[in-house]
Formats: C-alpha cells, sequence, structure tokens
C-alpha cells in the first residue's frame, strides 16, 4: 500500500529540512518512504493542496480515562482533584467505564492531532479495568504508551488485595497486550506516588518496569508541602532513577532534584494548563532548558480541559514568557527579548515529547524512515486569511478546529475534518452513557467534594512520612 | 421576520435565568422577543438540537486592522512591536490594507462567536483609512465600536499635518458614518499613549470624544518604565477621566491609578496572552475584582494571536489563578480554593464587555429585548463526547471549531460551520493580496525589525516627559 500525499506544505521537525514549501510525502507500508517536491511514485495520490501538514503531536501525560467528566474540575484545586476523583470517583469506575474513557479520549486526542499519548491509567481497579483500558487506546488507534497504573483505588473490596497481585496482574497485560514492543502501542509502569504506599512498594513497582522492559512515568514534586517527600532524591539513594522515565510536573522539585533528574537522563512532562489553573506552580520549562532537558508536554486531565496541545502550547508559551519577562518589570524595565520561542514550543510537543517516550527514532518529526503520523492542518479557515509563517500559524493561531484529516501510521483516523468510520458517534454514545453511569453510581456529582475532615491533609502527609520511613535517608546536600 | 429557535441549550448570562435545559428562542427584528420552553409562534423554526447557545462574545480591545500581519509578533516583545508594527509597518499600510484587515479580521471575529469588538484603529493616515476602515467592519457584518485613532502614524508627507485636521476628520466620520447611535456600529475617540503627543494634544483627543459624545479608549500602564508617565492621576488632574473609557492592559498602573479608574467608574480591558507573552506583566484581573470592577476581555493583536475569546478566557483562567495560588505555595502550602471561577471569566468575555462599551442594555446575555446575538456550540465535536456542565464546557472545552452558527441581530453571519454567502472566499482574497503588497512596500518583512538605535526607549521616553511636561502636576499622594 503506498500512498502519495501531494501539494502540502510540511513543517517538518527535522532541523536538517526545516519547512517544506512543497511537500510531497510517499507512504508505504505506514512509513514516510520518500518526502521531496515533484515525486513520482506508483502510488495513490492523495492530494493536500493547502494544508499546513505538521508531525503528530504526542503528548506525555494524560489520564485519558476520565474523559466522561470532561470538565468536572473546572473550579477545583489539586486536593479537590485528589479527593474528588483520585479517591471518590476512580473507586465507582467499571471496566466499561474504563474502556468508554480510554475509547473516547483517545479519539479527541486524534481529532486534535495528538496521535502519540502517554496514558496514565491509574483506575485499574481488577484485571478487568486493565484490559478494557487497552482495548479503549487500541480500538480508537492511537499511537502511545499505555502506562500500568499501580495506584491501589480505595474500594470496599479489592480484587488485588496484595501489591503482588498488581505486580502479577501488570506482568499479564505484558504478555497479554504488548507481547512484542513493535506495535503503535507500547506498555508502561505509572508508579504510585512516593508515600502513599510504603517505600518497599515503591521499589517493586520500578523493578517491575524494569523486569518488563519498559518506561516508568510518575508525578513527582506536583505537592507543595513542609513535609514534602524528596521524591527524586529517596529514587536515587535506591538506585531508582534511570533514563527510562516520564517524571510529571516536577514543580516542587529543588534545583537539587531536578539536576538529579537531567544527571540520570530522565525526562519531565510539562502540562501548563492544569499545574496554572489548580495549584502546582508555575511549569519548569525555564529550569528543564537550563539543564539540558527537553521539555514534552501533557494535557493531565480532560476532567479539567480539553486533550488539545494547541492549548498547552499557547499557555506553556505565555506563563513561560511571563515567568521570565517579570524580573525585568520589577526593575521597571521592559523585556528587549523573549526567553522561548513558538519553533521551541511546537518541538516539546512533537519531537520533545517523541524523545521523552523513547520514541524519537520512530515519530516526531516528518523524515524518511518515520511512521507516517500527520496532521493536516487545513487552511481554509479564517485563521488562515491570511496563512502566516507556518510555525507562528500553528502555534499561535490554529485550533482543533483547524485539524482536518489526521494520519496514524499511514492510515486516515480523521478526514475531512470527521472521524473515519462510526468512531464519533461511538464515542459520543459510550462517553455519554458513562457518565450517567458514573453520575448515577455516584448518587450525583456533588458527592465527589463533601466538606474534607479538618486536617485531613496533614494527615496523608503524615501516612506519607511513615510510609517513607524505611527509605534510605535522603541526601540534603 | 420571526425566527424561532428551537432546541437548544442556553447559558442566558442572566443571572436571574442561568442556564436553560431546553431555551426556545424568538426572535423578532433583529431582537429577542421571548424566552422560554415549548414556545408557539407564527415564525420560521429554525432547530438547534444539541446546541449548546451563548450569548455573542464581546471583545473590548483589538486592533482589527493588523488582520494580514497574521502572526508576525509570534516571537516579539512589546517593543519590537512598538517599532515593527506601530512605527514601521502602519506607514506603508493603504486605505486599501485597512480595509483587507478589518473585514478578514472581522470575519475571523465572527468565525470565533466574538459578535461584538472595540476596534482599536490607529492605522488611520488619511480620511480614505479611516472610511475603509469603517467599510471593513460594516461588509463583515460585526457589532462593534469603531475606535477612531488619533495616533499620528509616522509617514513622510502626513495628510494630517496638524492635530485639528485629525480632529476634524473625525468629526467628519462622526456625521458621515455614525450620524446616529442605533446602529450596530457605533463609533469612540482611541487617544494616542499619553506623553507620545504633547499633553494639549491628549486633552484636546478627550475634548473630542466628549464633543461627539463618544466613548474614549486609551492605552495605559502597559509600559514598565522608571519615568513612566503616571498616565491615569495627569488624566484625573486635568478632568479627563470619566466613565466613559475602556482603559487597556494597566498592568503597570498603581494601586493609586487603579482606585481613580474605579473612582470614576471607568472600566478595563485586559488581554491575557499579549500581556504575558510580550513583556507587560501580569494581567490585573484580581486587582480590578477587588475594587467591584468587571473586567472585560480582548484578542488584541492577530499579528500576534489568534482572534478568539476562548483562549483568553483560560489563558486568563489559568493565569490568575497561579498568581494566586503563588503565595499559599511559597509558604509551602496547597491552595484550598480557587480565586476565579469559570463562570466569572465566561461573564468578563460576554456581559463584562458589554458592560464596558455601555452596551450592556444592549448585548451580552440572552434575555428578552436585547439584540439576537447568539453563538451555536455544536455538540457534535470530540469535546463534546460527552457533553458536560455547560460552563465548563464553554470555558474549558470548547475552541472555535465548535462555534457552529452565529447569529448577529438575528441574522446568521455563520451557519452549520461555514461564514454565510462568500464572506469567506472574499477574506482570504482580500486578506492574501494585502499580505503580500504589505511585504513588498516593506521590501520584505525582516525590514521590520532592524537592530534598535542605541538607547531609542531612554529617547522615547525622554520625548515623552518632555511632551507631558506642561500637565498638571502628577498627585503623589
Amino acid at each position: 500500500m503506498r500512498t502519495l500525499i501531494r501539494g502540502g506544505k510540511a513543517l517538518t521537525g527535522d532541523p536538517a529540512l526545516g519547512a517544506l514549501e512543497e511537500a510531497d510525502i510517499l507512504v508505504e507500508d505506514g512509513r514516510i518512504a520518500a518526502l521531496g517536491s515533484d515525486l513520482s511514485a506508483d502510488a495513490e495520490v492523495t492530494r493536500a493542496d493547502g494544508s499546513l501538514i505538521v508531525p503528530g503531536f504526542v503528548d506525555t501525560h494524560r489520564h485519558v480515562w476520565q474523559t466522561a467528566m470532561r470538565g468536572i474540575c473546572a473550579d477545583w484545586t489539586l486536593l479537590d482533584y485528589f479527593r474528588g476523583i483520585r479517591l471518590t470517583a476512580s473507586a465507582v469506575y467499571s471496566p466499561e467505564d474504563v474502556y468508554a474513557g480510554n475509547y473516547a479520549g483517545a479519539l479527541e486526542a486524534l481529532d486534535a492531532g495528538v496521535t502519540c499519548v502517554l496514558d496514565f491509567s491509574h483506575c485499574l481497579i481488577s484485571p478487568d479495568h486493565a484490559d478494557e483500558a487497552v482495548r479503549g487506546l487500541r480500538e480508537a488507534g492511537l499511537r502511545g504508551v499505555f502506562g500500568y497504573g499501580m495506584f491501589p483505588v480505595p474500594v470496599a473490596e479489592p480484587p488485588f488485595d496484595t501489591v503482588e497481585k498488581r505486580l502479577e496482574d501488570a506482568r499479564r497485560v505484558r504478555i497479554t497486550h504488548f507481547a512484542t514492543d513493535d506495535g503503535p502501542l507500547r506498555m508502561a509502569v505509572a508508579l504510585t506516588e512516593l508515600g502513599l504506599v510504603p517505600f518497599e512498594t515503591t521499589v517493586a513497582e520500578v523493578g517491575l518496569a524494569r523486569e518488563l522492559d519498559v518506561l516508568v512515568t510518575a508525578h513527582t514534586g506536583s505537592v507543595h508541602a513542609e513535609r514534602r517527600p524528596p521524591e527524586v532524591d529517596l529514587l536515587e539513594r535506591a538506585g531508582l532513577l534511570d533514563s527510562r522515565q516520564v517524571h510529571v510536573h516536577c514543580n516542587a522539585c529543588t534545583e537539587r532534584e531536578l539536576d538529579l533528574l537531567a544527571g540520570a537522563g530522565a525526562s519531565v512532562s510539562v502540562t501548563p494548563e492544569t499545574e496554572l489553573q489548580m495549584g502546582m506552580g508555575y511549569p519548569v520549562t525555564a529550569k528543564l532548558l537550563e539543564r539540558g532537558m527537553t521539555p514534552s508536554l501533557g494535557c493531565d486531565i480532560v476532567s479539567n480541559n480539553r486533550g488539545d496541545l494547541f492549548s498547552q502550547m499557547r499557555i506553556g508559551l505565555a506563563c513561560e514568557r511571563a515567568r521570565a519577562n517579570q524580573p525585568v518589570l520589577d526593575r521597571l524595565g521592559m523585556p528587549d527579548g523573549l526567553t522561548l520561542t513558538a519553533a521551541q514550543i511546537l518541538h516539546f510537543a512533537t519531537l520533545g515529547g517523541a524523545k521523552a517516550l523513547g520514541l524519537d527514532s520512530e515519530i516526531g518529526s516528518i523524515e524518511v524512515g518515520k511512521a507516517a503520523d500527520l496532521v493536516f492542518l487545513s487552511s481554509g479557515g479564517m485563521s488562515f486569511a491570511p496563512a502566516a509563517e507556518p510555525v507562528a500559524q500553528v502555534v499561535l493561531q490554529c485550533g482543533v478546529g483547524d485539524v482536518d484529516s489526521v494520519m496514524v501510521a499511514g492510515e486516515f483516523v480523521k478526514r475531512d475534518g470527521r472521524m473515519t468510520g462510526d468512531a464519533a458517534e461511538r464515542a459520543h454514545r459510550v462517553a455519554g452513557e458513562s457518565r450517567a453511569r458514573i453520575e448515577a453510581a455516584l448518587g450525583g456529582w456533588d458527592a465527589l467534594l463533601p466538606d474534607p475532615p479538618e486536617g485531613w491533609f496533614d494527615d496523608v502527609v503524615d501516612a506519607m512520612a511513615e510510609n517513607l520511613a524505611g527509605a534510605p535517608a535522603a541526601n540534603e546536600e
């Protein structure tokens, strides 16, 4: 199967190639077989006239299962989220709900040109939940990494009543669903937050990832507290830090912790919108750049915001520039340059994400040999009147409505503004049914956030300290 | 002409009505004649099943003429903008370019559901420029306020070689284009920045607005400099401050200046994206709320970002919450509540804007007697799978692509996802031609930002001090 895409303008994301005014792209067996102008090939020709073609966006942190709770967290803090979703809503999720969330959420990503997602799936109450989570992503046709969440969702009669049973189920998932590492969907281990479980469980979780030879992802440094556990330090002391890790947020990390992450070759996922809104603090974008790290971007939760990376690029760009501008303004001066470019943030949302996932030889840019994960931005919309310098257009002018077509591994999942087949209708149906089911199981959304018990967060921090008592002493240097 | 819109769900923006699950809207002569469920009327019926209907968005600060320079400022500071656009690009603009910018830019606004814009039009080199600016907005069918810009664009042979000639032309525009104040388009006077002209010119500009009985709009407190002129104080001392004024940005205003604005009943337009990016500082949203003022929102320049208020709501919400959260995080705590709600920011983008423009009896909410300026958000997109609580959906989940139809004064300007008639095609054509013309006139976009002369900004500040020497002494209390 060979397809020749003709007539588009491409932002390849490859520094050597840059932008191509006339980009012919030959796709063969799901890969980019040739790239240039005026290619000729014995292939089916698809016209892309007037389209701006960019690499599929890569989201390195999203909890796809929460799709049915879209918008629930609009006015919530991170602690509200922790109580309302992690401890309450997740406990009523059925395997069917996890499927619905992952199916509809994966399609939402694809619709927005996000072709690859690291799905931090931490509502895996039972083996069925895990199977349905994988099925949802797979049926939607998303590329990505399924992060098997180790978090013990607090249900009355947990199917995994020991840590070992959860680890064993992850082994089963590796064998059953991810027997090889060449499919569009791969596996990761999504750690329970350090301190929410005894440190030996964390050791076991990281050990599992190494045993399964998969990526680790973890929420790190998202909570500001006097007794915040020195997460990265603890991992380092226990020999648990390495390069196949995506640490998420890291806003509360110390400089030393960020140095350790950089030193280990680990990567960091920044989720600008939830970090700013919910009380995690200003994104660490600049601190990563200072250390030679490449930030990547994530939408985090569509129970708060939409699942498109256009928004995260624009919010990420605006807030990082504001942070950098402020000291100059405080000295009653005006900045004579901006610290982050539109081209950089586009890189974070594409090749930066691919690199974080260890998939940069496979995706993240439009290059011969890479998978044909392509986003076609139609120039027909009013935000293309007129067409502008392409990077500025993508980062500051476009949105989901401009995504005309999306290809994953050479197959169209969206074409002419619509998801292919009956995918959209199915997604609407299953997500709507799931939302109703969850609301009923909760007895109404108000049940998510009753007034919290006095001092509940202090109690959590106390419990974390106890859980971490057996960890290697943190290095305070 | 009576139209009955049936089957939608409406966020009326009227506190008494709130959200209507089944909203029938009867439109007669461009106004909302009745509102309720199961209305019956002798009228043409338009189905809006599955749509979420919101009031047309109101943008209180946009330089619509810059549309052809879309994205040019992606990596620019405010000072770059000042040099590159205000002092350079604007000087090569022909009347035709102003028309093209205003026509295409007004359509961009309408496409995004922004039905009303305060257009700060400061590229009025000649009477023809002014006429063409008005024609562009009018032909596009935008509601709004045309802010006649007094700024003396630096051209070699200025048609207005005295201040009096510019004032006289504004009088002509008032009589010629805005003889009555009941049309969809009204007039304002857009002041030259205080200090860029002798203070007596500012006195004349405000005097002109009073003479013409129109709104004043002005860039205020957007520059941080040791010798920043105390703009609001100067206006106050000279008796030039009143309630029919929209001051824009105000990030650098002192607390006293904001008190004066509040006391005068003036309003403030916040443009989150350009303020954060370009170095104006964090938006003053919270400071306005503390004073009982209602902020409004603006897109400012599509030469930087797109002209939709979804983005400004989301960026405005995220950055204001981050600003409020930060002191709590600095004390190593986590915020136990957020300071601004999604409902509030939606209010700022609708009724808040209408109030700023003195049009709140006319537009800004869906109420009987108000103009039928309506935005229909289709629930068919993936970010409606599933449909959520409507306010959260509009603010955090929607974008321009969800705007299915838009009505201004009862007439559809966009329907089923497309601008009506040949508007879109014309906009693309005129904006594209204009972009090419401007680029040619400049000898290429690089001409916009040559290396600045050493100390040029200090020279500007010196000149401002001189221009303001004749102003009443500022009150330092």
